[in-house]
């Protein structure tokens, strides 16, 4: 086994999580004096069966983390011990910096297969080497906002909490996912660091371990309320209605005692809720809110909202964590410029649209989305609404076009009122969204 | 958005990742005194059905990471600023530091469900707080390794070369990834921080991107051959089998020039890498070899080695980055004693095993895996091997036992071999893999 302990990852290393031929072929266009511009586009090409369009997330950071990218002298240091680098090519990464233009769609926008969601024009040996870090920091939060709004639209209303840390793919997964869920439009987290760093509301309960580490479920409620007032108590340690009960008791012989929620996190959801909820109103606590947990998706919140299942709020893991029925997307990040002229791989069965392109979208009378454009980018008159905009210009971060990400997560609640209702449904299926190509662009295409 | 742009995580800060009701049941025992040791054990409950068995991976590392793990004056501030801790708690856990026990299953070690994988002993504290961080830690290197060594029982013997790190999720997913790839045993990685951090060969090829630059494929072939002797071309830019006769073409030439592999990354597969074999050997060129790459998983690459596609090396990336047929395993981390009394949670329809546990493999006469035992941890006479090692002991690491996990890759090659050929098969089904509970522990449940 490896030897390297921490999982710290400096932002002096982060040059170095790229895959090897991004350095070998940056070598090689330094060696060939290759320095003309090159534009490379970020999209995919398909929706995963169960999503009916992606909420694009991740690709602003993604960008302000590029424009201050550099070779520290421990990565160089690195680099020279593969033997793969000469000298005189460390020399010069070590001055190599991104000095181009990064366009990218406002995150929290609804996003469909082929459009440019992101488009990179730089040399090409600065936009090269952006290919695998910005692929994976993008896919992580996109992937992730775009399971998480499902929760929320199955919710309808009711607050989802994420308590799903412990079983994402890691540190970075764990703390960055926050960053998504909150985009995506979730109550709160029970992630500290991710809550912290990402500015979404921290919240939690209690464990089943702390119950059983008392000598009664009773003595575990009192100790926990006394200490935590307005707290969340865990009632299906060993019986969720004799839990709802002991609570009420409790209340009963210590009025002093303030209980917010009581959560249920086993069994019958539905019927439970049900049933607590008539026991804390029978006793008076119409105030104490029923929160449920357990392995739930959209589709068991879905059912229990529309049976009328009387919970206030969910929380959510496994499922929301790893986005288990869409773990992935194909991104891809393909050449379609050099030097001045468009560019593509003539693939079998594959869309690539050639050139520097920018993304419209219609809208129809009432503000609902009527279908996306995707033009070259120079075009004019088309019609419809520009969606990329230029964050990164000449090596620098754009803070006023930035801040623009400080809404994502109001532009997320919005889209959800603007799309198609088709758009919105839950159940797999294709929707008849319609994404066109420009006069323009298919005449590029076709040449 | 917030503007925490760097995705850089401390090792000082990596204790907030937890879930925030860690931290207030540890404020709770804190104040109520509570200090008498506990036992968490961590296990599965079941496989995904695409399983027979999983590797347990990153035990050892997420073990060597609790007994270091800190808060940092920065962290506690962080938790100060939450408003809810008490300043003479916060006092209290700037010395907090681990002082217990951790058993682990070596790394590398198939393991099935209800198997404890990792136990920990210490004041209950201190084994509480652990519970977010390395169910995190742990759940990451054990979906990836037992899906990896997947891909390498298919490729019987051919190496399989990781391609993922873009399709990954986040920087951590990727960076320690390649920790579990290295024990499953693929024979490298793209990933350069990834391979140099763990030790596994870091390799590549080049992109379509690369060629598209270049005024020809034959410009580009011959400009990075000359750059990298013995480089792998990827010849499936515009026509693969053109491509192939292009290599061979230039090499006819150029004799200097040396080429040691083609890259076939679209199309058949199969076909292609027959017809690529046939052009090349007609040729004279039997030494030059064939990767293939293009959304391998484990059944397409058992489908190509079954047909004797005549490929040396797989490339894999985004099922496996992902294992996005079982992204998850519902890992448990269960308090399973406490001030010496075994405890268990009473839910209908679950196994919950008390006490602190042993467990045991017993083999056949041929050597081969014959069944496990769940036992008490100081019973005594239970048939087969003891599993679990005790891998920090008063908070520190056994140096010796960790180096065990150096050689994790052996020990899954090894296993693979004396594993009944039942669990090796790659087809979804059950096995009738043994796991029983001896008498005493049937006891203890009973109780």
């Amino acid at each position: 086994m490896s030897q390297h302990l921490s999982v710290q990852v400096d932002d002096g290393d982060l040059v170095l999580l790229t895959d090897l031929y991004q350095l070998t072929m940056l070598q090689a266009y330094w060696k060939e004096s290759m320095q003309e511009r090159a534009t490379f586009s970020l999209f995919f090409r398909k929706l995963p069966p169960t999503r009916r369009f992606m909420l694009a997330c991740g690709q602003q950071h993604a960008a302000a983390l590029a424009s201050r990218l550099r070779f520290s002298s421990s990565a160089l240091s690195q680099l020279a011990g593969t033997g793969k680098f000469d000298d005189a090519f460390l020399d010069w990464l070590a001055g190599w910096r991104f000095t181009g233009d990064i366009w990218t769609l406002p995150e929290g926008t609804p996003v469909f297969p082929n459009e440019p969601y992101m488009e990179v024009d730089a040399p090409i040996a600065e936009a090269q080497l952006l290919e695998s870090l910005i692929m994976n920091l993008v896919q992580l939060e996109t992937v992730l906002a775009s399971k998480a709004v499902r929760l929320v639209m199955a919710a309808r209303g009711r607050p989802v909490v994420d308590f799903g840390m412990r079983r994402m793919h890691g540190v970075d997964a764990a703390v960055r996912g926050v960053r998504a869920y909150r985009t995506a439009g979730l109550a709160a987290t029970s992630n500290v660091l991710g809550g912290l760093r990402h500015d979404l509301e921290i919240n939690g309960t209690m464990a089943h371990s702390y119950i059983l580490a008392h000598d009664s479920e009773r003595e575990a409620f009192r100790a926990f309320a006394r200490h935590y007032p307005d707290t969340t108590l865990l009632v299906d340690t060993h019986d969720t209605l004799e839990g709802v009960r002991m609570v009420i008791e409790l209340m009963a012989e210590e009025p002093d005692l303030r209980v917010s929620a009581v959560r249920l996190d086993s069994g019958d959801l539905g019927e439970l809720a049900h049933r607590s909820r008539a026991l804390l109103d029978e006793a008076g606590f119409e105030d104490i809110k029923i929160i449920a947990s357990s392995g739930l998706d959209e589709f068991s919140i879905q059912e229990l909202v529309e049976d009328g299942a009387p919970i206030d709020a969910f929380g959510v893991g496994t499922q929301m964590g790893v986005s288990a029925d869409a773990p992935v997307i194909d991104l891809s990040y393909k050449l379609v410029e050099y030097a001045g002229i468009p560019r593509v791989k003539h693939s079998t069965g594959k869309v690539n649209l050639p050139g520097r392109k920018q993304l419209y979208r219609r809208r129809d009378a009432q503000g609902r989305y009527a279908g996306d454009i995707i033009a070259n980018r120079d075009e004019r008159s088309v019609d419809g609404e520009p969606m990329l905009v230029p964050l990164v210009q000449g090596g620098k971060l754009d803070a006023s076009v930035m801040a623009m990400a400080v809404d994502a997560r109001e532009r997320v609640r919005s889209s959800l009122a603007e799309m198609p209702e088709a758009l919105t449904r839950l159940a797999p299926g294709e929707s008849d969204y319609p994404v066109e190509l420009s006069e323009e662009l298919k005449r590029l295409q076709q040449r």
